[in-house]
């Protein structure tokens, strides 16, 4: 028998696909197992569909779980570590050196770190690209979220065979793992660090796995100019002329594009992964969302890891995309709260390849967020959609559900030791601060 | 006798003036009545001096409370009333329809809700032009924190003779009310509606009460070109020929600048506060904050209303504003962590003309937050500065004094009945959106 969840007497943000959302009032979510089984008023439910566990959701309103469409878990342990540096000082002088002396348990305990901060501001689904990735996909399967991982491959790297070694040993041991839960990918990591030579060999490697390709595109002014200079175009058309775009691509920042990238973007159905905050922080850049989406490109929110952005949470990204396309286009008009949400939500779900996840639909893989909006900044009620958008914070997440499980409840999350957690990773991110001062 | 607060075991911000912070671990922070006696380590305390309560700051950082400094706290009520709407339709269309149905009453019930949103988020200080001002005193008097208030002056529409008339009495009647917690301003909104005979008018006023100045400036390129259409010359030079800058003036917004209003605003001292989210939200722009604070001008941050931004959170403008230098100088070094929290504390206490506010110094006037460093987003501890800038949300606002008293303790009010406001807010907000309806 599966487990049968009743969620009662929410505001339920219903609707497939990429609209408006519809949203039910007093409406209720049947969970039956892993999948959604029934969406709409209480009265629609057969009579004998006996719940094992009922969630009081009045008051409250109930989301599709949020994407992550793009990050890298682990980099918790560098969060404040380096800020207001320019992204290549951050990389040479900052990051690289700290990473250098990273463990595999380092980043299973960084990992457990961004994914109870995630659970608890209702993200249910991550694209992770790092190393040490199989502790990654423990992380995974013992806490009961989902994750599309990959190994980050830098071409250019001593122990690039290595890496591509791992990358795919970690497709063949873990994809589909969880139930379906994990997907995995191989990951060139970007134009500037993977010569021709090498992205061949990895889309090789991805056609005998028959596994998606995950990797950072057009991030930087700087990337588009030593491209440009290396091999006479640009970074899309590049990965294009490569054949990336022939596998299933997922594809972090796309922030300078010309209006033939965008095309080429959307022939070949690449997935854009869209980080409002650390393309800020970072002094990358405002990806053109509105163009992409009005191309037809499928783009997901994402965080990038804490070391740029800090923290992991979808409102804020939600917020900042939204306003960052208002302000730059000089259009309060542009990336409404409605598709900002789906953004967040069925666009990563579509971006990281899970199907039949991002929606409150039957049939649904059963990711949802219940939100209590109770707080002051929640008060009064016009609009529900612009309120979950433009005024709901994570601390307003009350229950989360993944794959049909229960992982957060009142806030407390049920399936990660959080003072262990604390613990382990204030020493480890004191370590490895001092080791890379040593240098 | 006056009470005596000791807040021990924390990570204290102190430090007076605009340099990074001088951050004492394990320190405590002494309160005597409304102002700090001391900040130092425990030892440091002379030995007779017994608190009448102490707080228990282990593991929370203890900062200056933020300084709101521009917002029209009543506009609550239409919170997500009208959002991913232009400037003029918004306000045309959907905001000013909605106001005119305002009674003093919906304006005390909105207030207390934005002061209620505020201080769950730390801010003890905001700055706010509306109407109905008495009844915002009211609120402000009733529930214990600090404000700048000026009633709102439009030239342009009927009945701004009797406007000035109750701007005038507000002044009179609450400068320096509750112990100096009020200071009162004169507000004529704008140049672009406030005619120059109008404006004089306002002066004489505020030069006979002695009062400063609040107004908007420079916030819409449109403002820009309508003002340089009408009267030839920029809104800050407009205003500066005037006289009004004679006044200690605090002008909102100041999005765009050229070098010479700059300079003229450096000049005559005149207070700036910043609204990233507003500016971008409605689509008017990004305001050259590093080059107002290069030039020596007064900045502070701040929400604008809740009818535009959604939420009254220092932390999001902090971060919004931190990014959006970044990004539009495409350099990471601007505006950094330290220099972005001083702009949110004392650079907001200095725009409103308060002496003594927004340090944690002995003699400064005791606001206070406590932030609980103990969420998943605040691990690990690299640089505090940046964990609270980045990374720390307004649900981690545990503790808040205002004036020498706990006003939330625990995260909870003590001064608020939230049950109240949320009823009263709640339906007042759906009569004001029945009667716009009807027109």
């Amino acid at each position: 028998m599966p487990t049968r969840v009743l969620i009662e007497g929410g505001w339920v943000f219903a609707g497939e696909g990429d609209g408006p959302f519809e949203i039910l009032e007093d409406a209720v979510v049947a969970v039956e197992g892993e999948r959604i089984a029934y969406v709409g008023p209480a009265a629609g439910l057969p009579a004998d569909w006996a719940p094992t566990r009922r969630i009081d959701a009045r008051g409250k309103a109930v989301l599709p779980g949020f994407v992550n469409a793009h990050t890298h878990h682990a980099m918790t342990l560098l969060r404040g570590y380096a800020d207001d540096v320019p992204l290549m000082p951050w990389l040479r002088e900052h990051i690289w050196p700290a990473e250098e002396n990273l463990t595999g348990d380092d980043v299973y305990w960084g990992t457990l770190l961004a994914i109870a901060e995630s659970l608890q501001a209702g993200v249910t689904t991550f694209a992770d690209m790092y190393f040490f990735m199989d502790r990654v996909a423990q992380a995974v399967l013992e806490t009961g979220v989902r994750a599309h991982l990959s190994r980050g491959l830098i071409g250019v790297a001593p122990g690039s065979d290595r890496a591509l070694e791992e990358g795919r040993e970690l497709v063949a041991t873990f994809q589909g793992a969880g139930e379906g839960r994990i997907r995995c990918a191989l990951a060139p990591h970007a134009p500037y660090t993977c010569p021709p030579e090498f992205v061949r060999q990895v889309l090789a490697a991805a056609e005998k796995l028959a596994c998606p390709i995950h990797t950072h595109l057009a991030e930087t002014k700087a990337e588009i100019e030593e491209i440009r200079a290396q091999y006479g175009k640009s970074p899309i058309r590049h990965f294009a002329d490569l054949g990336v775009f022939e596998h299933e691509t997922l594809a972090a920042h796309c922030v300078h594009l010309e209006s033939e990238d965008i095309e080429v973007l959307a022939r070949h159905g690449v997935r854009v992964a869209h980080n409002p905050i650390s393309n800020c922080k970072l002094a990358s850049g405002i990806a053109p969302v509105t163009e992409l989406l009005e191309a037809g490109v499928t783009v997901g929110l994402a965080s990038d890891g804490a070391a740029s952005t800090n923290h992991l949470d979808m409102f804020e990204e939600m917020r900042l995309a939204a306003n960052l396309q208002k302000v730059s286009r000089m259009d309060a008009r542009a990336l409404p709260a409605w598709q900002t949400l789906r953004m967040a939500t069925v666009g990563g779900a579509r971006a990281l390849g899970f199907d039949k996840l991002g929606c409150l639909a039957p049939g649904y893989l059963a990711d949802i967020v219940i939100l209590d909006l109770n707080a002051p900044h929640l008060w009064p009620r016009h609009d529900l959609t612009s309120l979950v958008v433009y005024s709901a914070k994570a601390a307003d997440v009350d229950t989360v559900l993944v794959h049909g499980r229960v992982l957060v409840d009142g806030g407390e999350l049920l399936t990660i030791d959080m003072e262990r957690v604390e613990h382990e990773v204030q020493a480890r991110a004191e370590r490895l601060a001092r080791a890379a001062r040593r240098g």
